[in-house]
């Protein structure tokens, strides 16, 4: 019973193989190939953003760490929720690659910042004495499994490009989001006003490939150094581009976040029925926040269940405890109703 | 009426005079000289401690900032309250000279950390996926103009102790706290726990010197080629060792933290005569934090008062603004009565 | 003809079969599984160091960068040489990782760095003013395609020890360097007096893994945090595990760098034979730096050749310009004839 | 006898009162008050720069590591001789403020970079895997004593411009090489091409300012957040501008300057006489680099002289040790009699 994180799955097959089609002889190294030049063309056709500027890296925290550096100085601030990945699990590195910009967080609801409070943290700024308006950046699906609706986005979007800031959106599920809104990548990001997004593919059936599209390729350049040296130019770059590519065919990116959801979709149906399952956020992906008593996380445990869970198991067994349950593209069925089962006992 | 901060008015002249007095002659450079050696001592006399590395730079935030760098490590967090200063005026020092720490915001009550803040918001670090246990640091006066009392730092050195991490003093307006609790410099630092402090002198009469005090000299090296790679290591050193030399003679130090202290009583007194004025924070040295009408504010205004004003000059004359009064050794009689009369318009 | 890099060719069957073994079924994340604890191990046994920490990265400057961060500080200065690929292929990767230590070149040798001069160089420190001693640092196989003796490298330990600074070696061709030695692992780091490796696989038939090796694990647990800030460490670390577990299975990579060492051998002896071919340094392992008349490289360059030719290709036939040619475990001996056949022309 | 440094003298009366009567009365904080705006339009006066932006630090090394910081990227290198006072003497504070930029040393003769030597260092850029040019600095007078003609500083800016990099100069002692070379400021600055001065006034008879210097004042905010963040924005900043107010007051910086080279002039034709006496560069200002036998350092290390003894004082009588001998505004001619004298021994 696997639901640890979405990244802890195997790599879809057909990504398997684009992989071993890659290896077919040799190729110039750094991305002066063919494979890459292809996949650069799909994310822009999904994105249907001719002019921007795609760059690929292995993992999510270089993608945003990357991607803000690119957009801001060391003496901004660069605003987010509590709970944003790049704040709580990235070990300081947006304030690495920047320089030393400050993450200023903004409340949030259900994992959503509030418009708001986001208007209210940016009035504080001004004085030469502190940090400078730098960057906003969010999460879609957030880090609590909640959704903008795209008027949210654009909302926040306004706010940031009012006071000169770039919208950036941590995108490592953005195709959950996507096929949950029924959407177009185009209207996620840069319809809505985001002038950045990491495009995950790791938690979502890659091997460990995320895009950075810069709408704006004006700073691209920058892009490519701070890369180079951040240490996430891979030379054998193809082998990065080819995972992107086979992502990006024939809607392999829609279907297996549509497989995860739909997953989700059944565990949280099932724990709706369970009268002492109470769910913290409401899910709206691939992600469940809940709570239940102790005594089930003990029976789980012991059944090998794996996933985060927010307390000790040691206690008075109808304390209430949380958990986050996450699936991926690769999800049984019969799993889920494996962990269904545990609280009938 | 001048109450915009206590970085405003003159150098004491018996500062003046010491660096009159240091400029006699020749002297070599870095502080291989006698005054230089003088003044730590008389730092180390003062706060009791044979064994302190004592450094002398000329700003607060070089104190705070270079302190920090000394006690923690880039991938750290260091704990503080949303309203100090290394957060809201050093327009991200620290996070350049630790190399991109976190600043983790603790909650405050008038300006004061919580006890069991800093408790809730340690034990949310652990992971190796988000930052590290840094440092604690906290502001004496604070930056609301309230007191610790040497409990409460007590209590705040055991928690951060307990998770091995230093406890940092900003003591900008050291001297006006020990003068308003009756303490040793001493008491109201290592024997509470204080693991490093910023002893400040430029708010409190010098022209511009603070000391960096760490009691426990292991990592004092380290201090010094920061101190020197951050360009604070002045060559003609003896004049600011001569302001400090100055400083801690015959007890200069509390008598003009005294005085600045008894003119922000003096206010304090005339302005609780005044109903519509209301304290925001509870002055206890020599910073008041009060709201009173619009109306007065432009009365003030006029009349050329000079302080720190919460909101615009513009709008109905009776809504409440919010004030930042500053005193400063210097402040005579006549300027607060000055400033209450315009109260009686 | 494909004599550019070794990091253009495909990666070895037996690493892809590795992969695709590895992607069976489900597995924690972050290296908390079975396949990354091999490989480990694995490492350790190559190196008969039980004790050394060893960690896995995607790329050669994250590598060199994260190892090196981890053994200095922000003051410090580290030693190279010249030819460096810390100084010159790493777009500043080593400054951003150490928060921007100093390199500081060493005179070297045909890529080797002289003994004598790592001495002066050294005794150059010394103030407080300037930087500190740090680390050294040498490649080996060079970028100029020579060799250390065991003798070399141990040398210059002992006056990296001697300093009080550890020496890294960045081994993004040590298989290469030990087939030729015919000396273990073990000798050609901490039996000579290196501290830390990075050991590569990249550019010897696998898609992207270097081991960093720390032989005293005292700080590994900081090389861990950095990694993390630095966006190295992959969720999916499973598939870079897998890589380099079959790297060291049965021999494997001694097994590429031989048929890559023997590729150089026979394009040298091809080239000896070439009256105009003259060798800019003697090539020891499987990298070639010589130089020949601008006709022959035309020549090449209209039939496909591809490497790094150090000139342009317009102007007199007869100039002599440099060219590097390597060749990687891949190399088929008709492409070695084809290149040699064009002097013939 | 105290030939040491120039930052070891007094501070010139005309200073002194300066600070004296800077110190009448309250003053806005952070330069906003005459004092400073005064100061500034001084500058500009001086270098017929009605545009500049112009900032004063306390010290050289902030001088030069803000001003480079805001001139470059932290991906590019800065060219510098071997000598340069950024590359040996800061303790890294320029990789520091720049973010990890690289320092790449241009060949030096007699301390003056040489244009050949420039024009090829640039030329090994170029690939987006090295460093890419960021600025050119060079120290006037150099770090050996001697000067750069104006048509020298033209050209290597020339080149510096003709790479798309501006030119820094650290004119730590500009005030000495204008004396000499009879020129203006503006002649040896904007008008040879030079970009951004760091204007020394510490080793010039001040207690302790830089002022810099941006032509081009577009990049000038940046350099206040800088400043700002590096800790270098004095709150009393009344007292920096004071100092630089008197310096450029009727001359006296010149004055000084001419004096303090005057005293140099003295002792080079004294020791000129000294047939044992070996001039390692041809001295042009205030800095004078002999070699002379060790026999007499130690009769001058007895007597208690103090300068820059580039070996030790045990050894064979006879042998030759480099000394650096600095003159400042205040040294007074039977010093240099004095030390003169001890040759006839």
């Amino acid at each position: 019973m696997r639901f640890a994180s979405d990244n802890a799955g195997p790599v879809h097959p057909a990504v398997m193989d684009a992989l071993v089609q890659a290896n077919q002889g040799w190729a110039l190294p750094y991305g002066n190939e063919d494979i890459t030049e292809r996949a650069c063309a799909r994310v822009r056709d999904v994105f249907e953003a001719p002019e921007a500027a795609v760059y690929f890296v292995a993992t999510g925290t270089a993608a945003n760490a990357l991607a803000l550096a690119t957009l801001t100085r060391p003496f901004d601030a660069i605003f987010c929720t509590p709970e944003a990945h790049i704040e709580e699990d990235e070990c300081n590195a947006p304030e690495f690659y920047t320089g030393g910009a400050k993450l200023t967080l903004v409340d949030s609801h259900h994992g959503l910042m509030r418009a708001d409070a986001l208007t209210s943290a940016i009035g504080k700024l001004g004085s030469l004495h502190g940090p400078q308006p730098g960057a906003v950046s969010i999460t879609q699906v957030t880090e609590r499994g909640t959704l903008y609706t795209l008027d949210q986005i654009a909302e926040l979007a306004r706010i940031a490009h009012n006071a000169n800031m770039p919208l950036h959106l941590d995108g490592a599920r953005f195709a959950n989001a996507c096929s949950v809104l029924g959407c177009t990548a185009a209207e996620m990001s840069w319809k809505a006003g985001v002038d950045a997004v990491s495009f995950g593919g790791t938690k979502n059936g890659l091997m460990g490939v995320e895009a950075v599209i810069l709408f704006n390729p004006e700073k691209a350049w920058q892009f490519e150094l701070r890369r180079k040296r951040g240490g996430h130019l891979f030379s054998k770059k193809r082998f990065l581009a080819a995972q992107m590519d086979a992502y990006l065919t024939d809607g392999l990116w829609l279907d297996m976040a549509a497989q995860a959801n739909a997953a989700a979709a059944k565990l949280t149906a099932g724990l709706k029925q369970i009268d002492r399952v109470r769910f913290d956020h409401a899910p709206q992906a691939n992600m469940l926040y809940v709570s239940f008593p102790r005594a089930d996380h003990q029976r789980l445990h012991n059944d090998g269940a794996q996933y985060d869970c927010k307390g000790t198991l040691d206690g008075p067994p109808d304390e209430m405890i949380g958990a986050r349950l996450v699936c991926d593209w690769s999800m049984p069925d019969h799993l889920i109703q494996q962990f269904l089962d545990h609280f009938d006992g």
